[in-house]
């Protein structure tokens, strides 16, 4: 039996605007921080243009290869949302209005005085047999095909769709960190830093240069999935920065 | 002849703090907005773990895909910086101390009165034969395989470097690009957008739903390499949003 489950995920983030640096992304952040809490394991991430050819290569490359897979963008009633299509494309199912996602938009366009038009039924469409990511900020569902969830690239309506979606996902063991700040850059500690790494294999130890405008100093970070494992480890990088300063004090 | 010339591109960005949702990613939109006004495509992304399959498997798709490719990340002198390892085993090259940059290197450590220790000469390894790319911000050069353009992962010292290199690639025909607000949901604009888009195939239109707390509004962005074919399309995209809102005052 394996001491701590692993589950694995990869995002695919949709849309020309990512590419063309008009968007600056604010999912892939917000998505990594919550898998992390949640003991999902993010690997990868893919951002790619509103292309229908690019969109099924990179879910089928990534849902063969990881757990999970969640996308962003792409899920909106107008010419260039074309994410419903491409998901249909990738796993060969037909693309069409989900029932009961045109009864919840009709419903909800009625109680607003609009019309349902053909454009706002576009969010109705999904790949045959998709199930709904409920979505209270908007409505329009995101959907489930499999291991792809499949969510808008609106930060607010993609936060509101994870929340739902995040009690109902399988979780692995979570990986807690710990942050030792070093006062001393990256090229004083490469050498001890490494062998405190060999010294702890079940911990990955990450090492995160800081610029302050004038100089650098370092974030050490110790992650494992057990806590004395991690406590450990974090010890063995306090001592070693101890040792540099006491160097430097004799000096 | 082609009209205009198409240069394309897509970034590797390395590290297991993206992934983790620690550090939120800064270079990604600000190479691609550099680039979008260097008149080159970026059209993929990819953010992967400090592992160096990973790595190898990402940048071989890529460079193999792509005109150019650009990393950041993972060229620090601590052990979980192994891009340049990464690099030289998918090009099937040794990893070198690069005499250059030993020198250079060598050079900054003893005006600063710092010792020119083994993890700080490991910010001097390379693939064998690469060219550098310079930086004024650490002196630790980034470096230039075939196709493959590898930066730092730090933002004051990645922008340095593409400050650098920028004027050093080849570029395309810049693709020029105009926003129209349009007070109107994406579902009151989607069937008319997509007749625009029709008409005018020789621009791409992009249609961003945003909102502002209360309701969607949209903001609809027309790209083209042409002037005249963009002012058409914007001119367009105008004249539907005035056939809407007159529909508007007369009901």
């Amino acid at each position: 039996m394996n001491k701590h489950k692993i589950v694995t995920a990869a995002m695919l983030a949709i849309g020309d605007e990512l590419l063309s640096g008009r968007t600056k992304d604010k999912n892939i952040g917000y998505l990594a921080e919550n898998l992390t809490v949640a003991g999902i394991d993010l690997k990868e991430v893919r951002i790619v243009a509103d292309d229908q050819d690019a969109i099924v290569e990179a879910v089928n490359a990534l849902r063969a290869k990881y757990d999970l897979v969640f996308t962003s963008g792409g899920i909106g009633p107008t010419h260039d949302d074309i994410t419903a299509d491409a998901m249909s494309a990738a796993f060969g199912l037909p693309c069409l209005h989900d029932p009961d996602a045109m009864r919840l938009l009709g419903e909800m366009y009625e109680r607003r005085g609009l019309e349902f038009n053909e454009a706002r039924q576009r969010m109705a469409r999904m790949p045959q047999g998709a199930r709904h990511i409920e979505n209270a900020v908007s409505t329009a569902p995101g959907f489930i095909v499999e291991n792809v969830h499949v969510m808008a690239g609106v930060p607010a309506v993609f936060q509101a769709m994870l929340g739902w979606l995040l009690p109902h996902l399988p979780t692995g063991a979570t990986v807690m960190s710990r942050t030792v700040v070093s006062p001393f850059g990256e090229g004083e500690i490469g050498k001890p830093l490494t062998e405190v790494q060999k010294n702890h294999p079940e911990t990955s130890i990450g090492s995160y240069p800081k610029f302050d405008g004038k100089g650098f100093y370092t974030e050490i970070v110790v992650r494992a999935r057990d806590e004395a494992v991690l406590q450990s480890a974090v010890s063995a990088v306090e001592a070693m920065l101890d040792a540099i300063s006491a160097t430097r004090e004799t000096a």
